[in-house]
């Protein structure tokens, strides 16, 4: 295997720092020390690392220009245990500052999903899918 | 805390989906069920999945506009044990079918690291960082 199956951070590029930290730190709750004096931003999720870093930046560190605009053909999914948590988180999001871009609704799949978009306009699905089981620490168990 | 720190799935939009189920499949040695025939691929990666779909209907799925163009805000990276893993691995990239897009060099930080993309142009951070240790499963430890 040439490549190890590991996913080690994604990061997310941002155009205003603290606006993004206080939306995942103080609206979603999640655990940081990152300030908003910091240029970046270190969540631990479950295997993951998420990061904040302005978006400018991020494009410099890969040597490509920062411009881009339109779906950008990724999106993130946070899955939950039914479908009334699904309803629950999409109905906190506008008050934490993100939007809610697609309502909760039953999926042709057999699931129960919405999208919402954080300050940058990043695609998070909050999806029920009965047919995957969530460990404890909320990774998916693959059938 | 309103929502679980937790990222189920990744999901890469692809515009041909056995190019990249070869790629990441075939090329990187990533273990999935899914055929050619399916339109969906799942990867058990380290705690997260990594989806592929094909871009347009994700965008569907999402209820947007499947156009965009340019840097997408997103970088995923792969953390490795060492310089050297990190130039073996982007040494293999070409012939796997992806690209090197920055070669690996010195980073400002104290790291080390170079990016791929994959068929899609998804950009790769391949990364050694001094700093942070990794788990058994190629987890980051923070610090």
């Amino acid at each position: 295997m040439p490549m190890e199956p590991s996913l080690s951070v994604v990061t997310l590029g941002v155009a205003h720092f603290g606006r993004s930290l206080d939306f995942y730190k103080k609206g979603l709750g999640w655990p940081t020390k990152a300030t908003k004096r910091n240029n970046i931003a270190f969540f631990r999720l479950n295997g993951t690392v998420l990061a904040l870093y302005n978006k400018d930046s991020l494009a410099e560190d890969v040597g490509v220009s920062p411009k881009g605009s339109g779906f950008p053909g990724i999106t993130l999914a946070h899955n939950v245990r039914s479908e009334k948590e699904v309803d629950t988180l999409l109905s906190k999001v506008p008050r934490l500052g993100g939007k809610v871009v697609k309502k909760a609704q039953k999926a042709s799949w057999g699931g129960y999903s919405g999208y919402f978009s954080d300050p940058d306009g990043h695609l998070w699905e909050v999806v029920y899918n009965p047919f995957w089981k969530l460990d404890r620490k909320g990774s998916i168990v693959l059938p």
